[in-house]
C-alpha cells in the first residue's frame, strides 16, 4: 500500500465516497488508488471550477463531504472563486492537492509556486503531508476539518512521493468535535427579545429547509416575531408547502425597506444583513438605524440546538399554524419572453422535489417571486457572489440527488465562467436542465453605473457591459460539450422545451432569448 | 477629478495603454474612468484566465506592460494561473482588482475574502491603496514593479471608495532600478570557462530571440561551446535564418540525453535545467553527475549587459558563422493526420513572421521540429506549466502584433480551460488562426502513469484520461462564440484550411482529428 491508496482507502473507510477530479501528473499514483477503488465514485470535470464548483452543490444537497482532486497551485487557482462560494455557504469539502515531490520542491520547475500560499487564502484547514506514512492521519484529519464547524475547506497538500512512498495503513476519520452552542441564559434572552415589538428572526444555514426550517416557523408564530432568510441561502426550501420566510433582496435599498420598522435582528446560523456593495453616501447595512443585531448562533454554530432550545424557551407546542406558501400555477403566459414571462412558465413545469440553481443575477428578482407558488423545490444560490457557481453547482446537486431533476437558471455572463460543465453533465448523464437567460450583456453592470451615479458612458464602458458582437450561440455552445440545446423566444416555445427536457433523462440546454424591448 | 481617474491618466501619462477587462460592480468607477479616456484600449475578456493570459501574451511579444481589470478576490483566483505562467515568462503586468469600500470590508459581504492573501500568492508587488489621493502614486509605483527585473506581477488593490472620492492629480511611473548585473570578474571567468571542453551557454528569455539570440550565438562560435535554448521558452525565435539553439525538450530523460557530456553550463537569464516532475528513482535534474552549474546572470537580471559584456571578454568581433535554421519546407504530406504530418503541413503554410503559441502538449514533440525548417517566427510556450494559457496568450499575441497572423496550436484538454477566449478573437477581429489537436482525452496522462510504473488501469483511471464519451465538438464550440471553424480529418484538409484562414482577416478554428491508429 502506498499513501494514494492509504488516503483513498481512508476516505471510503471515513464515508467519504466522491471525488470531482481534475488531475495532473503529480496526482498520478491517487488516480491508480481510485482506480483500484471503484467505490469511489469519480467524476472528471474539464476545469477546475467544475470540480470545486461540483462539490459545494454535492455537499448543499447531501450533507456530505466529498473531495476534489487538484493539480497544484494553478489548479488550486482554477478553483478558488467556487471555494470561495463554497466557504460562504458553510460548505464542506476535502481537496486533494498534488505537489512536487518533496525533494524536487527545491527545483524552480515550470509548475511551482506557492501553493501553500494559495491555499491558505480560501481554506480553513491547510496541512502539507511530509511522508507517506503520515498521508493516511491526515486524510483523516482533513475529512474531520472538512466536517467542523458546519463545512469547512480543508486542503491537503500531498507532494507526489507522499503518494507513491509506501505507507502503513489506513485511518478512519474522527467525529468533528461539537458545534459552538449559545448560552441556556442567551436563549431565555433571546425567547424573549422575540415576543417583543419590532423583533425579528433572522436564520440560515440548514435552518432554512426541512424540519429546522419548520423550527424557526413556529417560533416566530409563538413570538409573533418576523422571519427572516437572507437573499444568499446556501440552499432554501421553496414552493408549496415551504414555511413564508420573509427573503432579503438583491438591492440594498429594498432591503432596507423589507427590515423597515426593526428594532432588532436576532440571528441564528447566518451573519448580520449587509449590502452586498457599498455605494457613495448610502449606508453599509439595511437595517434601520437603532436596530440592535443580535449574534446568537453565528454561522457554523448548533444551528439544531440553538433552534430547538429557542423554541422550548418560547414554549412553541407543535400547534403553531405556520404560514406556508401555497401552489397557485399561473396561467400559461404567451408571446415574448420577459424575466416574468420566464418565471411563470418555469413555475408551471417545475417538477416537485426539483433543485433549481440560481444565478439568474438581474433576471432572477422577477422570476424567483413566481416559484414561491410551485410544486415544491430547493434552491441553491451562489452564496459568495462569484459568478460560474450555477453550473459546477448543478453538476454536483444531481450527483447527490440522482432522483431528482436539477434547473440550473444562469445569466449568459455567468455562463461563459464554468460552462465547461456541460461537458460532464453529458458525461455522467444528469438530469440537469441549464436555462441561460440572454440578454447579451453584463446587465447587472449598467445598473452599478448608473447606482454609482454615472449616467452617460461610451464606447469603452459599453463594451464592456455587453457580449453581443459577436453573439454567443448557447445552442452551439451545448452541441459542442456533447449537449443537446434550444433556443427559444416565445412562452409556448419554452414551455414546450421545459416539458421535453424534464420528459427526457440527461442534461439539455435552453436558451431564453429574451425580449429586450 | 476621482481616484479611478487619476489612475488611468497615470497609467496612459506612463505609456501603458491596454487594459485587459474582465470588471465588476467594484470596478465601475474605473470603467467610467476608462470611458473617458478613449486612449486607454479596452479589451474585454468573458473569464479571468483570459485577461491574464492576455496581458502575458501582449507582454512577450510588445515588451510593454499591459492591466488587468479584475473583481475581487474570486476574480483574482481565476486569473491566478495564467498569472503563475507570466510570473515564469519573467512577463511585466499590472492587475488593477477592485474591492469593498474601506468602510465595507468590516462586514462580511459575500465577495468579501482574502484578496491580499490570493494576491500574494502569485504577485511580487502588492498593495492595497488606502484613500483617492493616494491612488495614483500607487499605480505609478505598480507600473515601476511591473517594469522591473526584466517583468513582474504587480497588484494593486483598490477599495472602490479609493477610485470613486476626490483624488489630486496624476503621477508618472519612475524609470525601473537598474537590473542586477554580474561582476566583471565573474564575466572574465565565465567567458574562459564557455572555451573549456564540455561547456554549454544556456539562455533565456530576452536572449532567445532578436539581437541578443545573435550575441549569445556569436559567444557560443567564439568560444565552441554548445548554445542550448530551455524547452518553456517565454519567447523563441525559430524557423529559417533563427540561431540555431538545442532546445530541450519536455522529457528529462531526453534531457539528460542532450546535456550527455557536459562539464558545465552557465546560465544567462534562465534557472538551470530541470525536469518537470519527479518520478520514482529519477533524478530531478538532467545534466549529467559532476556538471557545474553557474548562475552566472539569473532571469530579471540585466541579460542584455551580460551577454555583451561576455561577448566582448570572448573576444567576438561580428565575423563569427553563427549556425541558423535554414528554410527547407516539407513536400506536401497526404492522407490521415499524424503528429507528424500536422507539423509538415504547419511547417509548409505558416506565413513569415507568424506568432506561433505551442500549447501542444502530447503532439508537439512532432510539430515543431518541423518548424524550425519553415519561414521564420516567434514561438511562444507556457512557461508555468499550467494549461490554458495557449488562447489567452493568442488574444494577447494579436493584439500587440496586429499586422501578424497568430497561430494558437493547442491541445484539446488543453483548450477547453479558456475557451472563452475565442469570443474575445471575434469581437477584436483578430487575426488568430486556433488549432485544436483533437487525441480525445489527457493524453500525456497515460504516459505519466506509465512513467510512474503504473501501466494496467480500468474505470476510474480511463475516466479521468479519456475526454470522449461525451466527444467535443470544437467546430461547435467556436460557432458558439462567434468563430467560424472547420474540422480536418486529412493532410489535404489541413492544408486548405491553414490557407483559408491565413488569407481571411478575423480568427478561425482547426480542429485536428488526430488518426488514432
Amino acid at each position: 500500500m502506498n499513501g494514494a491508496e492509504s488516503l483513498v482507502q481512508t476516505m471510503l473507510a471515513s464515508g467519504l465516497d466522491t471525488c470531482f477530479a481534475n488531475p495532473g501528473t503529480s496526482e498520478m499514483h491517487f488516480v491508480a488508488a481510485l482506480d483500484s477503488n471503484p467505490d469511489m465514485r469519480c467524476v472528471l470535470c474539464l476545469f477546475e471550477g467544475g470540480t470545486t464548483g461540483a462539490a459545494d452543490g454535492y455537499f448543499r444537497m447531501s450533507g456530505k463531504v466529498a473531495s476534489t482532486l487538484l493539480h497544484l497551485g494553478p489548479g488550486f487557482g482554477n478553483g478558488w472563486a467556487n471555494l470561495h462560494n463554497a466557504r460562504k455557504a458553510t460548505s464542506g469539502i476535502v481537496n486533494v492537492v498534488g505537489d512536487h515531490a518533496t525533494y524536487h520542491l527545491r527545483h524552480d520547475a515550470p509548475l511551482k509556486g506557492d501553493l501553500e500560499g494559495v491555499a491558505r487564502s480560501v481554506s480553513q484547514w491547510v496541512r502539507v503531508s511530509p511522508d507517506a506514512s503520515a498521508v493516511a492521519a491526515d486524510g483523516a484529519d482533513a475529512i474531520r476539518a472538512a466536517r467542523s464547524n458546519g463545512g469547512q475547506i480543508a486542503t491537503l497538500i500531498l507532494p507526489a512521493d507522499t503518494a507513491w512512498n509506501a505507507a502503513e495503513g489506513t485511518a478512519t476519520a474522527a467525529l468533528p468535535p461539537a458545534q459552538h452552542r449559545p448560552s441556556p441564559a442567551q436563549i431565555e434572552a433571546a425567547a424573549r427579545r422575540l415576543a417583543e415589538p419590532g423583533a425579528a428572526l433572522m436564520v440560515g444555514g440548514p435552518a432554512l429547509y426541512g424540519p429546522l426550517a419548520e423550527t424557526a416557523g413556529r417560533i416566530a408564530v409563538r413570538t409573533g416575531c418576523r422571519l427572516i432568510a437572507p437573499f444568499f441561502a446556501p440552499r432554501i426550501r421553496r414552493g408549496a408547502g415551504s414555511v413564508r420566510f420573509e427573503q432579503l433582496k438583491y438591492p440594498g435599498d429594498l432591503n432596507a425597506e423589507i427590515l423597515k420598522g426593526l428594532t432588532g435582528i436576532l440571528l441564528v446560523g447566518e451573519g448580520p444583513p449587509v449590502n452586498f456593495f457599498a455605494y457613495p453616501g448610502k449606508p453599509s447595512t439595511p437595517e434601520p438605524p437603532g436596530c440592535a443585531i443580535d449574534r446568537l448562533c453565528e454561522r457554523g454554530w448548533d444551528v439544531a440546538w440553538t433552534l430547538e432550545a429557542l423554541a422550548e424557551a418560547a414554549g412553541v407546542d407543535g400547534s403553531e399554524a405556520v404560514p406556508r406558501h401555497e401552489l397557485a400555477l399561473p396561467d400559461a403566459p404567451a408571446g415574448p419572453l420577459t424575466p416574468e414571462v420566464v418565471g411563470m412558465v418555469l413555475a408551471r413545469q417545475l417538477p416537485e422535489e426539483a433543485i433549481v440553481v440560481n444565478e439568474a443575477v438581474t433576471a432572477g428578482a422577477a422570476i424567483w417571486p413566481q416559484m414561491d407558488m410551485a410544486w415544491p423545490h430547493d434552491r441553491i444560490n451562489t452564496t459568495g457572489g462569484s459568478i460560474g457557481q450555477c453550473l459546477p453547482a448543478a453538476v454536483g446537486a444531481a450527483v447527490a440527488c440522482p432522483d431528482r431533476r436539477v434547473v440550473a437558471v444562469s445569466g449568459d455572463g455567468s455562463a461563459m465562467y464554468t460552462i465547461q460543465a456541460l461537458w460532464t453533465m453529458a458525461r455522467e448523464g444528469l438530469d440537469a436542465t441549464v436555462i441561460v437567460i440572454a440578454n447579451r450583456g453584463y446587465k447587472i453592470l449598467r445598473g452599478e453605473l448608473a447606482n454609482l451615479g454615472v449616467e452617460r458612458y461610451g464606447r469603452n464602458a459599453a463594451r464592456m457591459f455587453d457580449i453581443e458582437q459577436p453573439e454567443l450561440d448557447f445552442v452551439a455552445l451545448a452541441k459542442g460539450h456533447g449537449v443537446s440545446g434550444r433556443r427559444v423566444t416565445t412562452a409556448e416555445e419554452f414551455s414546450d422545451a421545459l416539458a421535453r427536457s424534464f420528459a427526457t433523462p440527461g442534461p439539455a440546454l435552453i436558451e431564453v432569448a429574451l425580449s429586450l424591448s
